[in-house]
């Protein structure tokens, strides 16, 4: 462990959480709310600290950083800035506990997007202001983790996204000099194409930043305790389907696209875009069944809802808990089954599954033709044996850690529909669950602080790909 | 594929399952019932059909298996008895209709457990028999496949537990001749011993032949619609625990228990008793919690139905449906979960969660260490990258299997709690769900056919290993 090398750049990180806090602070203050002191102070606070810890510790010569240096670094920099991210909440005019304020800022980090304010419509801008540029933040640094860290560390068989090899922490840090900034242009851009179409379709300015942002993330807060169904317009539901869209396809793709580099073709693309046909193709059948009329409206919303849900956005237009049973099963498995890897998406992602879609493969052909080795493929690439065993075990940590916060959450008193969802909703980032206390028109601020700490710690375990978080409890880990 | 091969075996099968109709037949004729006329002709069609197949394929030279053989023999096995066993329950006094038979007997020979009988207490003591007989016989057969031809066909990993080294099939047919007579008479003392044992207890010695029959099987099938709550005796209720538990141990390990041939000993054991206990204390806690008080009752029927779960016999003693949620959530993962490899259990197995547990150690190791290379272990031996993949791939396909048999019973018409735990019992081969259509003290009679059909062909897919039923349908399987 080389703290000198890690504090710094989290110091850095505080800092620039606290210029972000001075985006609502200024709201607050054009709107005068006397909640821009508390930006303020938070700002001063956090970027004070952030100032110490870089300046403290920046003369030490550094040295590149070792894996375990990386894997302390991504835990340590969704943990501050989530505190840091929570100070606003705690302090401001809304006063939440320390639970809510640390549960809407880890649900913000995180791009979760479950909420335990009610009363949306009615807060001050400031607030709301603050909890979109968590999001955004939260969208583009998990896009910059997974570009540039993840496929370094190694995480859940993420190397299979290696820019080039990436066996050093030196060309990681090459290739951030890179790309870093192309890829922070481009998620602006998107967030600035996606706020002008929602200001041209009747948004006000101030809720078209805001749902931009956080569509772009697959965050999913919204300024109103409706969601999108505030708006009452069906165009706007179709650009926040192609702003989700494009927010859950991996950013490395979207860059190149217009380039001639054809091997960032991604072959997770092909499987999403299909899965997202799948499931609409199943809940219109479904709705038909049940006599629902399948008109424009109709296939809108299922179009919305099932990419909202798949990119892990959370966004409702309608209480879609109250569709059959076969499409709540359908939901609920895109819920875990979440976006492509390399996006602001969260979730299992589905790169992982079309790497198991392969192992299977695997084990059909060895069974039929026991003699004949043939290597797994994922897109032009061939998985070897690092990347079965991490995705296998991403496989296993997943589920074990969507059923262990189940069970927690049922031992607190839940019922099953809630402490199954809200578990499944937390681990993939997604946002509401089902049932009458975390479904898609309720709010989790009925829950206990217990369970809102117990889905915070999920919602951080699912957005850092559960490894770089269980690592740090092995007792190898600090020991070399 | 080698007709010639297969074909005699099957027809000896069918001989044997006209063999065993006469115990229906004599019993029937014991107690005065007109059932033994069906017995009877079902017997001698059955056998008939048998010898006709045995006889007319028998002088070719047959030749070894290959593994194309086995897996064709594998499935038409079970089928071709889940059909004949059908006979009876299609013509006898109960008169069931062709789905509702062709259930019940798959339900039988699969040793699942769910019955679409109501009025079992009245039915003619024939037909109860048959019940037995199937769930017996399917039983022992698994255990024979498990140890002689999956390791052979390498089915989901199942290689690990190959005798000595079996790639050929010549050496799996010698271990055939060498084993499976000690098999079958453990088989036997084994049932002889639970039946004079509940016989002892206060069952008549009809109930205690059946209820042995179904117990040491990991069946489930009662001659009561009250199944084991028929009988009111905490002691029947132990003697069922203890050989429900030595159902779902590995055979082998019970044969070579009292012998100094040490290798045989099986990692999986631990883990099965690990997880029951923790079943146990869990759910007594979360009894505790809600205030019942934990008696010699609660105890009692805790560990009773925990064993019944996770063995997947699904006797029934209380109605735990009614317990806390946390402990239905515990029920249902030991449903999913089932037993040890190569016992009378069904279900994911036991040997396949260590398998994955040694994955995620590994796939830790590598993170820590990348350069240090050890390899996986499953008790003393190397887990090879072929049984990565096979393992790997049987936890993806049982995820789709259960996920789409509950999808298709939703899309049917069933609600969430039905269509999830009504596909996850059948594919482990347990026996009861939840809810009112499924549960602890329903039925599956109220469940329309086509559900029904649905669900039998979960219960084979799930009793086979999934792949050997899943292999006759890729396109290569029949192509050379």
């Amino acid at each position: 462990m080389h703290y000198e090398r890690i504090v710094p750049p989290l110091g850095l990180l505080l800092c620039l959480a606290g210029l972000g806090m001075l985006v609502p602070a200024i709201v607050d203050l054009a709107t005068a709310n006397r909640d821009w002191q508390v930006f303020l102070t938070s700002a001063f606070l956090s970027g004070g600290i952030g100032a110490f810890l870089f300046l403290g510790f920046r003369n030490r010569r550094p040295g590149a950083w070792n894996r375990r240096d990386g894997f302390v670094f991504v835990a340590a920099s969704w943990l501050v800035l989530s505190i840091a991210g929570a100070l606003p909440f705690y302090f401001a005019e809304v006063r939440m506990s320390a639970a809510d304020a640390f549960f809407e800022s880890v649900s913000g980090l995180t791009t979760t997007g479950s909420t335990v304010i009610t009363g949306l419509d009615d807060l001050p801008h400031g607030i709301l202001m603050w909890r979109s540029i968590l999001q955004w933040t939260g969208g583009v640094g998990i896009v910059v983790l997974s570009v540039f860290l993840f496929p370094f560390l190694k995480l859940g068989g993420q190397h299979l996204f290696a820019l080039e090899s990436s066996d050093t922490a030196e060309k990681s840090f090459a290739r951030f000099e890179e790309y870093a900034v192309r890829i922070l242009l481009l998620y602006l851009l998107l967030t600035m194409a996606c706020t002008i179409s929602y200001d041209a379709l009747g948004m006000t300015f101030f809720e078209a930043v805001n749902h931009a942002m956080t569509t772009v993330s697959s965050g999913g807060y919204s300024t109103s305790d409706l969601s999108l169904a505030n708006f009452h317009s069906l165009p706007i539901l179709w650009v926040a389907t192609v702003f989700m869209f494009l927010g859950g396809l991996p950013f490395m793709v979207l860059l190149f696209m217009f380039s001639s580099r054809r091997r960032y073709f991604d072959v997770q693309i092909v499987w999403f875009v299909g899965i997202i046909l799948a499931c609409v193709v199943l809940i219109l059948i479904t709705l038909n069944l049940r006599g629902d009329p399948v008109n424009a409206t109709t296939f809108t919303t299922v179009v919305f809802t099932v990419t909202s849900i798949i990119t892990t956005t959370g966004y409702v237009y309608q209480d879609y808990g109250t569709w059959p049973v076969a499409a709540l099963l359908a939901i609920f498995l895109i819920t875990l089954l979440g976006g492509c890897s390399g996006s602001t998406a969260g979730g299992f992602k589905v790169f992982r599954l079309v790497v198991l879609v392969a192992i299977c493969r695997a084990a059909v052909g060895r069974l039929l033709w026991p003699n004949a080795v043939r290597s797994m493929k994922f897109g032009n690439q061939i998985v070897d044996d690092e990347t079965v065993i991490a995705v296998t075990a991403f496989f296993l940590l997943y589920g074990l850690t969507f059923g262990a916060g189940a069970m927690v959450l049922a031992l607190s008193g839940q019922d099953a529909l809630t402490a199954i969802t809200a578990s499944a909703t937390a681990i993939a980032n997604v946002g509401p669950g089902f049932g009458s206390t975390v479904g898609p028109v309720s709010n989790f601020a009925g829950l206990p602080d217990f369970d809102k700490i117990v889905l915070a710690f999920e919602m951080m375990l699912g957005r850092l790909e559960i490894m770089s978080i269980l690592l740090l409890f092995v007792p190898g880990f600090w020991g070399e």
